[in-house]
Formats: C-alpha cells, sequence, structure tokens
C-alpha cells in the first residue's frame, strides 16, 4: 500500500508544494485546510489526481480522518505577520488547539508528526546565525507573540507528545521561503518588492533596509522536509531549514528591481514593533543529518518566481481573471462540509 | 450587591488564601478547582461562609456559572516543577485550553481578568534581577517548556482579548512564594527543606547550592494581587510580585534548620536539566502601581509558617490524621459531579 500524508494548511504556500512533492513520490495525501489564508487556487490543479483528496476543515477543531495515516504534516497556520496581526486569536488557537488536534491524530495512526515550526521562534536573536540550541529571544506580550509564542508553545507540546507518547516527532524550524503561490498581499518583504515592482509602484523598506534576511527557494525547502520525513529514527529532530544566503533588505529590493527590470524608487517606511533586526538559519545540523544544502541561488529563484508574480499582479489587475479564480473556488463548495471528499 | 469572583485554582495554595482574602473583603467568591494538584483541605473551612461556593470542574473544559461575575482570577496550573513534570500535557493544556475558557468567560460577563503567571517566563534569566520588560531565556523543547511556554502562551493570550476584544487584564509574574498549605511533597525548594528537616532527614541540595531564590511569604503575596484586581485601569498590567530578598539555596537550608531547630545534615544532588540558577524580581514598577511592598521578612515567614509545616509532617506520619483528612475529602464528595453547588 502506498504511504499516506495528512497535510495541514495544504492548500497553503508551503503546504501546496509538498501536497505536489508527496503525490509525485507516489503517497497518497489528504489536503486539510479551511483556506484563512489560503485558496484553492493552490490546489485546483491537483483535483484531477486520483490519489489526492481534500477536506475542507479548520484544524482547531477535533479532526477524524477514517484509514490509516503515516505522516502528519502540521502546516495550518496563519504564516505572515499581516496575516497573524489581523487574525492573533485564530492564530493562537491553532498554534494550541490546531497542534493538539494534529498531535492526536498522529499518535492515534501510529504516523511520524512534522510540525512547521518557524524562525519567529529565535525572536529578535542576539547571537547570529542561529543554532538550534539557542532558545531565542522573544517578547511573550507584544503584538508578535500571537505567532512566535504559539509556535513556541506547539514546539513544547510536540515534544511533550514525544516524551509522553513516544509520538515520531520532527520539527523543522522554516526561515523565510519565497516562491510561486507566496500571496501577494501576505506583507512579507518578498512578494511586497515583487508587486511593487512589477505595478511600477515605490518599494517599501520599514526601518532603514539594514536589517537581513535569507530566503530559501520553496523547491529546496521542500526537499528538506520530505528528507526529514523519511529519515529512520525514533530520535526527535529539530532543524533549522533555510538558505544561510544573507542579504539586507536594502540589497534584496535592488535585486528585486534588477529582475524585474523596474524603474520603482525604494522609500522607507518606520520600523513596525518587535521586527527581527537580523535572522539567518545555521544549517550545519539539517545539513549533517539530512546531507541536504539549499542549491538555488536568490537570483535563479527571483527569476524562477518572476512568471507566478507578474501573472499574479495581472490577475489582481484584471477583473476577468479574477472572477475565473472565483469561478473555480466554487468548485469546492460541496466541500464545505468538513467532511472528507474523495478527488 | 456584593461583588462576585471566580478564582481557578481556588483550592490551591495560593488560590485558597486568595479565596480567603476576598471573602474577608466583603466579596462573594466562586472557587472553581479539579482538585488535580491540590485538595479539599485547602478550603473546608470555607465551607460555612454563605457567600462562598465551590465547582469541582476541569478548567480546560468550558465553563459556564450562572450570574454576574466581576473579576476572573485564574490560578488554576499544576505550578511546581514535580507536579507539573509529572503532568506535562495537561500542565500546557491548561494553558491554552484553561487560559482561553477563562478568558471568554471573563470577556462574556464584563470581569477583569487576573492571570496567575510566573517567574518561569523569564526562564534561565540573563539579567538579573528581572525586569517586566526582560524577554526571557526559555528553553522551547526542555523539560520544564511544559510550564514555562504555557504561561508565555497564556500571556500571550491574555494580552489578545485585552488588545481584540478590550478586556481588562492583570497579569502578576508571582515569584516564588511560601506559606501555609503548600505542599509538603511538591517538590519545591522550602517545602523540602522543611518537611526534611522536621522528619530528621538530611536537606537535599541539587548542584551547590549556590543559585539563589527569593521567596515571598503568602500574605505578601494575597495583598498585592488584591490591590492589582481593584486598581482603576483599562490598562494591561504586568507586574512581577515577590519579594526581593535574595538568598542562596544553602543559605536557606541553614534558615530552616534554625527555625525547625533540626539536627539534620546537609547533601548535594545534581541540578536538575534547565533549573534557573538566580531569581530575584525587580518589584520597582510593583511598588510605583500598587504602593505595595512585602512586609514579612523570610526568618518571620519561616516561622509563621512553621506551625503548619509541623502539622502537615504530623499528618502524614499519624495514620489517625490521615484518616481525619479523609473524612473530611468526603464531604466533597456529592460535589464531584462537575456542578456547581451551593455552600
Amino acid at each position: 500500500m502506498r504511504p499516506r500524508a495528512l497535510v495541514t494548511g495544504g492548500a497553503g504556500f508551503v503546504g501546496s508544494h509538498l501536497c505536489e512533492r508527496l503525490l509525485a513520490e507516489g503517497m497518497q495525501v489528504v489536503c486539510l485546510d479551511n483556506f484563512s489564508t489560503s485558496g484553492d487556487a493552490n490546489i485546483g490543479h491537483l483535483e484531477p489526481v486520483s490519489e489526492f483528496s481534500f477536506v475542507r476543515h479548520d484544524i482547531i477543531e477535533p479532526i477524524s480522518i477514517p484509514g490509516p495515516i503515516h505522516y502528519v504534516l502540521h502546516f495550518a497556520c496563519p504564516a505572515s505577520p499581516k496575516d497573524y496581526l489581523l487574525y492573533p486569536i485564530p492564530t493562537l488557537k491553532v498554534g494550541s488547539l490546531g497542534t493538539l488536534n494534529a498531535l492526536d491524530l498522529a499518535r492515534a495512526k501510529g504516523a511520524t508528526f512534522v510540525l512547521a515550526s518557524t524562525s519567529e521562534v529565535y525572536g529578535d536573536p542576539e547571537v547570529h546565525p542561529q543554532r538550534e540550541s539557542y532558545w531565542g529571544n522573544v517578547n511573550p506580550v507584544g503584538p508578535r507573540s500571537v505567532y512566535n509564542e504559539s509556535k513556541r508553545y506547539a514546539e513544547a507540546l510536540t515534544m511533550s507528545y514525544h516524551r509522553t507518547y513516544g509520538v515520531r516527532i520532527r520539527i523543522p524550524r522554516i526561515f523565510n521561503t519565497y516562491g510561486p503561490r507566496m500571496r501577494l498581499d501576505d506583507g512579507r518583504v518578498l512578494p511586497n518588492f515583487m508587486g511593487q515592482a512589477l505595478r511600477g509602484e515605490p518599494l517599501t523598506i520599514y526601518g532603514d533596509g539594514s536589517q537581513t534576511r535569507s530566503h530559501c527557494y520553496v523547491s529546496d525547502l521542500v526537499e528538506a522536509i520530505y528528507r526529514l520525513l523519511l529519515i529512520e529514527t525514533d530520535e526527535p529532530l529539530i532543524l533549522n531549514l533555510g538558505n544561510p544566503d544573507e542579504v539586507t533588505v536594502r540589497d534584496l529590493a535592488e535585486e528585486v528591481l534588477a529582475v524585474t527590470e523596474s524603474a520603482s524608487e525604494i522609500v522607507l517606511q518606520p520600523l513596525p514593533e518587535d521586527d527581527p533586526k537580523v535572522r539567518c538559519p545555521d544549517i550545519h545540523l539539517a545539513q549533517q543529518v539530512l546531507g541536504w544544502s539549499p542549491i538555488v541561488p536568490r537570483r535563479d529563484g527571483l527569476r524562477m518566481a518572476l512568471p507566478y508574480f507578474q501573472k499574479a499582479v495581472q490577475e489582481v489587475e484584471d477583473p476577468e481573471s479574477v472572477s475565473c479564480r472565483i469561478e473555480r473556488r466554487n468548485l469546492y463548495a460541496p466541500r464545505s462540509e468538513g467532511k472528507e471528499s474523495s478527488p
């Protein structure tokens, strides 16, 4: 029998790429999503695939999936600052209730559990780059704590399920990732810049642009998660996943202007509260454990993602394209009952 | 009408003292507890009080309390390392589900919400003493994270309810507290030492005893929480509460030997994982906002608590006393249905 994986948040940016990859590797995939910060556009093309099924469900409600599940990949969560600041309490609930439901399912099915954690557990780091052993510098009561503390809680809960029930767990701490299917309006720096450059608007830098980010192309991340899934060990694995090639936000703006051949100017805006000043993964552990390194340089990644961003900008501007997307969305209407459906 | 307060964890060490104080101040008190780490012995004497009522309930299940509630004091949680390491997943659940239920009730009733937070949100602090603005140094995946991260999550959730729904909130970060009704076997250093000294056993120090703690007598803490409850402001208040009189664990052992007039020796054991090396509150903010300072010196507090600890040691050793306690416990048997009962 083919291995069967559940991907929560499977219609999201990273989740949908994961679904594709697992299908390509011969797995059955159950994709669970409530479309709160995603949409069917990311998975519509998977609908004809017989090994793919979709469950429209909010993970903060208990889940029951008939049949075996060998892998639970818990990727459901508003992940961009714009989203989680807009949905603070749902974000906190998905970290606790959502993770609890996903863990209970993994435990009941004897499945390996993957928690999509984040570089945000390091907060505004005081050591650089960040290793997995670093405990982080997070403001527990700041606006961003709805995401950071939610993910730290989810890590603690996941470790507890391992320690208490012996659930096989992996916790990738995912650093900034980019590629096709990022939402143009998700508020993160790279899609912001791409959208602004392609619309000929000024590129907005928050702060002086000296803060750094490191961006991993989505196929590199998915490769690492796939290896993490299959690795044979009962030990809990906590691994940074990202591309350590660090760039200042200002330099990234210049690179986006070059790739998009845009004449946009760059403007500075005040830095939001608790915005991390530096962010760069130390990926030695992932390299050692997974035999993996990211292979897509940023310049190539930006070029590969360009057609997607061009189309996304066009769809927003072209009402006819938008109506097409709304029609596609209706395909899923009968699935909104929270029941599992076959493809 | 008298103001009415709900105290979750009201049968616990601090919770039961709070119930008493609120009753003494003329409030009606609903005490909610599931006795997971406490017992009816702490509140049996309150049963005849007409303004006191008890609900046996696990706060991780949704709660409904008929009638008005003006204050919700959320003190339910396993609080000693021994307890939360024994109940890791319930501890994590009470921080998320329990706090969510308590906040939902406060929101529905328009009540002021007090979250019993902890010095443990600072973890193993790298600044000393700790101010409220310090973000802490917590291992998100260590064994103690089930408590620390749970409380940090609860703080983030509480702040979100304030920001989203305008719930009036206060977050006391409570440092080590001691006094009558501490469980002898709760694993914390002070009742450990008292019990060992009174039984004539060696006093166990984990590590070399150079780690520091600061201990606040329970009446001082309760005074601060009462002031925090009544203060007229819609601003969220996050305040350290504790006694900044710092003592090394070794010196504390000597003080306990003196107070108990015990001839016990002192023995050293290995330090457990993630045990904080220093712990001392900076209480300037509480002093300024509440006009409060602890007034009970440790030597007096230890003397005041001594009769309780003597009785507790005796009850454990004397089967007849234990049977008395079991009989008292039976008074509550009809209440174990999770229903509210009148006093």
